[in-house]
């Protein structure tokens, strides 16, 4: 895993990624107090940065190998990118999804061209189901994070956020960046050392699901007591990843965790002076920007909305903290 | 009023104002009947394309003029982009308000460096107001949309969506843009016609509102009955303007009107499958490529959201249509 992976993800991805700016408010700065810059990955195709994870790791495949097939278990943001640049590399994609996820999710999922296999979370094992279909049909299984061309895909946010950073004159700064597996958070710190020394990446999580944090403080991976019940569904995973917590471990600053209310509100903050849509676990960056202003050092801070699929209830719900 | 003067606004423009990007979404062309492409003018600077305009004519000031200061009336979009504009120039703004303005936008303005002075609707007059205060301090008027320098910092969005077409294959297709007075729209046309002709400006404004499209079909300015009563304030305004008209008559094709419910459905659309925050106002171009497929040609459309300035409980009205 090194960072001429990243570059090589970064010349893939030219053209089909969106190339997301870096935007910024007086309003979140005086919030913060100090200069925030906004990467929204939100407005990334299928609403998250897994596209490119997703899109960097089928462009790796060779060609024959691609033509059998991809498939990927989730029931969130890696479910759709690996769906989207499936179709569009014209190969079929296969998602294993628990039966009882959201039905617009299974519908876009399906929508945007993968085959989608529901299973019975309490009586299915999913992985049996899985190694089943990939042995009878040829099929990759793409990772959603502890695999080398996503980490490499995901670094390319790294990439442009150095780029933007040298452009503003940014010389040293934190960068908060959402973490569940940390395939983004490693990816961003290997294109960082390479590419912009000056800025640091910090993973940002939420409070009780900070298993990054603590795995960081202690110099070993520790794991999450659970893995649900919290509105940042999209980032909590078990523990961080055998191929991502070596890096972050070398490469990241400590830590930051945020509640479910901090993240709600950075939320509604980045709907009143962003005017973009984020989704609670793709806002705990802001949040910790916003709320934990005093673990933060130096002028500038920059903050990653990793994505933005949220549910208009939840999304109205943090609205109403507004009034 | 010429292409050079629009030009020159986006050489002064340059590093001021934001690129935005043009955004798609499979689910949005599948409801369209069509490819959609959009320009969020929302994630310009103050949440709205104003500020486009207003940096144009701040910056086409000679240097004695502007530091004497600048006044607009507006309890909106304008508003803020003069002020903003204002401020990075270090120049006084006087924005004349009325006293029952939204409390955020008043304090928004004044946050934004403008000096603030309201006035009672009911018993004072604000052209008088504002006329006393620019004798007494040589303030420069910046209007809405009916000043050249105006029109050419809007017609900076044509540029760049001529470029984007261009990149993306686009030889032909409506562009319709979201009309109040017509300085958006006419800058607009503009652009197109020196940098992609075919390319057609088509203006989109709330139904019982469409002056615009009222006076193209007869081909003199008529006047709306009402400027009030609709949930898509921002761009209504009483008739087009005295520059604004003579150039969408020459340039621009049929303009469309969409409902209030269809405008609702468009800012629910945006934040589901953009990820973005509109506006009603800002939203109606993107409501009239979904709602009146069949008054529109050809496989490509371009629509403009010119601002997403919403007050939280109007977007949660728009996501509980999505249920």
């Amino acid at each position: 895993m090194n960072i001429d992976m990243i570059r090589a993800a970064a010349a893939r991805l030219n053209g089909h990624a969106r190339r997301t700016p870096l935007l910024n408010s007086p309003f979140i700065d005086d919030i913060a107090g100090r200069r925030v810059w906004i990467k929204p990955e939100c407005l990334q195709h299928t609403g998250s940065f897994k596209y490119r994870g997703a899109w960097s790791a089928l462009s790796a495949l060779d060609a024959d190998t691609r033509a059998k097939g991809v498939i990927a278990f989730s029931s969130g943001n890696h479910a759709q990118g690996v769906a989207l640049a499936a179709a569009q590399h014209d190969v079929p994609s296969v998602i294993i999804m628990p039966a009882d996820a959201p039905a617009l999710k299974l519908a876009n999922t399906r929508a945007l061209g993968a085959e989608v296999i529901t299973y019975d979370r309490a009586t299915e094992d999913r992985d049996a189901i899985g190694d089943r279909l990939a042995a009878e049909r040829g099929l990759t299984l793409i990772k959603p994070f502890d695999e080398p061309q996503v980490i490499a895909g995901q670094g390319t946010v790294g990439l442009e956020i150095a780029a933007d950073a040298k452009a503003q004159g940014i010389k040293t700064a934190d960068v908060l960046v959402c973490c569940g597996g940390g395939g983004l958070t490693s990816g961003i710190a290997l294109a960082l050392e390479a590419d912009a020394p000056g800025l640091r990446a910090r993973p940002a999580e939420p409070e009780g699901f900070d298993d990054v944090k603590r795995s960081l403080a202690v110099g070993t991976i520790q794991r999450n007591d659970r893995t649900s019940g919290n509105i940042c569904d999209a980032i909590i995973t078990p523990a961080p990843g055998q191929l991502t917590f070596p890096i972050m471990h070398r490469l990241c600053g400590p830590g930051l965790a945020v509640s479910e209310d901090e993240a709600l509100q950075a939320v509604a903050q980045a709907f009143l002076r962003l005017k973009l849509v984020a989704e609670p676990g793709g806002a705990v960056a802001l949040a910790a920007a916003l709320s934990r202003k005093d673990e933060i050092e130096g002028d500038d801070v920059i903050v990653v909305i990793s994505g933005g699929n949220v549910d208009a209830p939840i999304f109205a719900r943090a609205l109403a903290g507004l009034v």
